[in-house]
């Protein structure tokens, strides 16, 4: 485990497609969705863990989280928490958390990655990060993981490498394109055409390649950060932080530096992956009865098959008659919505925060 | 207002078709169900009070619902409360109320009504009471209220009169039979026919002509609480009952006295009247939105139809793509059931009590 290696775990999302288990007080990455007695947050920080210096393990997340990050990552120090005074997508947070990093350890190697999203396979997992750890601190190129696709997933990005090749498990490949999420008639053809990778957002790269690529292609954002460089580690780094972010254009990292950087590579993983975007693909990932029926504690099924229920301890609850729906139960919030209509969630969410001011 | 006139509500039953709003801890007639800020027993109560001397109505039920009638009849005097130390139907709950009636004033006449029942149009309701009592006062026979079906309804038991009459509203006749709940081939007979008025559970006589009934049909049950004529009002009625009570044989005043007493008249009753026996009886009495949804609060409803919907104070609720269900939230538990089920949310409860040893 190099002392060079970190790690930069994003944890700033307010999405409400998992309301209203997810609401913006406790969005996804803190809660335990799978019900494996941990949160998303603390199986990502153990996974990462175990290949890089838990002191080289930063979460960025915006600052309303701070005391839910500082409750389940017990062990984590004050500096390892960057928090952002403003919601500005990824490649402020990046760029903030990279040039940090830079102010202590020019020779650092880092993965950045989502806090939220499902690994299975976690050994393969861990063996790719090495490998890509390994690949990007020999090099000065941007690395990818991509996710050999299942099906034609809609729901996902693609990442397109060069040559139409069809790589093996593990192999590293120069990207073409990056691609937005597709539509059905050409997430088949992706998925058929097997030089088309899943997106996972998970990237490796030096600090030192990262910076050239921001100066190169987001330059206004590193200008911003490098100007931070003596406070970094300081007690003045909230206050320049405070000013400067809140500045700082909303882009992604694909859109703003990914896209259009002609050095990246990408991986492909072995591993088992899910961004959990939705319940739909939450429900994929849990055990189900026979009737296909994925709960999360004891419930009377009577006649119902292909839900989804997600109720809170000690609530009794009966079902009868009901297929296919999502039923979620949260503190004071009840939904009941048909699977297939699950990406109108995010809508339900705005009338009852425009009726009640808060979800 | 005669101060012979007595009322006898019958509060005991714990019935779990509104399940979960009703529970054996607090069922119905202890529920504000329509939503009008009063519990059908106190809506009982104060239409009794209009035409019947306040220390006059008595209220017979469980004695583990003691505390409740307390709460919510705050003026009633505590010889007015009779509690059962078990269930044993309604003609020992009757003939208990009576003879204690009959041991404070032989001359008393007595109206019998159970607790948890719909009346609208409580002024025609009144009217018909004090009809009613005017014409057992007068005479011997027992009487019974009518209701004029509106439908074939197979939920109720019906009551043919003799000779075939067609009643005016208002109107008394000799009763020729009571019959048990039909099937709809023999409720539309019913209907169609004129002659058979809906059994509303609600009987007026005197209290002379109920206990000569008791005598000639159930004399086992009267002499067990003619026997405590003594005791009534005074400090030994609670051990007295307690003793006797539980040693009465289980059975209905219908299938006792009235389907074997030869002096039964019925009014023909023209006040709207529902037992509220179902969620599905409840759902027609309550108002609806355009779509036919019942709710008795504001829930987001999108694309769903037909539904009653019944949720605790503060609850936020999205419901999309439901049609035809009930879905009812109550404390610690939740249904969701097809309206045209749920005559089988009974079993359901039971299921829950068999898990959890409690409903």
């Amino acid at each position: 485990m190099s002392k060079n290696y970190y790690c930069i775990i994003m944890a700033g999302g307010v999405g409400s497609r998992f309301w209203p288990l997810s609401k913006t007080q406790k969005p996804k990455q803190f809660l335990d969705i799978l019900g494996t007695g941990k949160t998303l947050l603390q199986q990502t920080y153990e996974r990462f863990e175990q290949v890089i210096p838990s002191e080289n393990i930063y979460i960025v997340s915006n600052k309303i989280y701070k005391e839910l990050i500082e409750e389940q990552l017990p062990g984590i120090q004050n500096h390892q928490i960057l928090l952002e005074p403003a919601m500005r997508n990824t490649a402020p947070c990046i760029a903030y958390a990279t040039f940090k990093i830079m102010a202590k350890d020019p020779d650092a190697s880092i993965v950045v990655a989502p806090s939220d999203h499902l690994i299975l396979k976690e050994e393969i997992f861990l063996k790719n990060i090495r490998e890509g750890l390994d690949f990007v601190s020999k090099s000065n190129n941007l690395l990818t993981l991509g996710i050999k696709p299942t099906r034609p997933e809609t729901g996902y990005g693609y990442i397109q490498v060069k040559e139409g090749q069809i790589l093996k498990n593990g192999a590293i490949a120069e990207v073409k394109t990056f691609t937005e999420k597709p539509s059905i008639e050409i997430a088949k053809i992706f998925f058929e055409s097997g030089e088309f990778y899943w997106n996972s957002g998970i990237f490796l790269w030096k600090g030192t390649s990262i910076v050239d690529a921001f100066n190169a292609h987001l330059e206004e954002v590193s200008m911003k950060f490098s100007a931070g460089n003596d406070v970094y580690f300081t007690d003045n780094e909230e206050a320049f932080i405070e000013e400067v972010y809140p500045t700082c254009k909303n882009i992604s990292i694909d859109y703003g530096v990914m896209e259009k950087a002609d050095n990246v590579y990408v991986l492909c993983a072995e591993f088992e992956w899910s961004d959990l975007g939705t319940w739909g693909s939450l429900y994929e990932k849990l055990s189900k009865d026979e009737s296909l029926n994925a709960v999360n504690r004891k419930v009377f099924l009577y006649d119902s098959s292909n839900n989804l229920i997600n109720l809170p301890e000690g609530k009794i609850a009966v079902v009868q008659g009901l297929n296919d729906f999502i039923v979620v139960e949260s503190e004071d919030t009840l939904l009941i919505c048909r699977k297939g209509e699950e990406q109108r969630i995010k809508h339900f969410v705005n009338d009852v925060r425009l009726e009640y001011g808060k979800d």
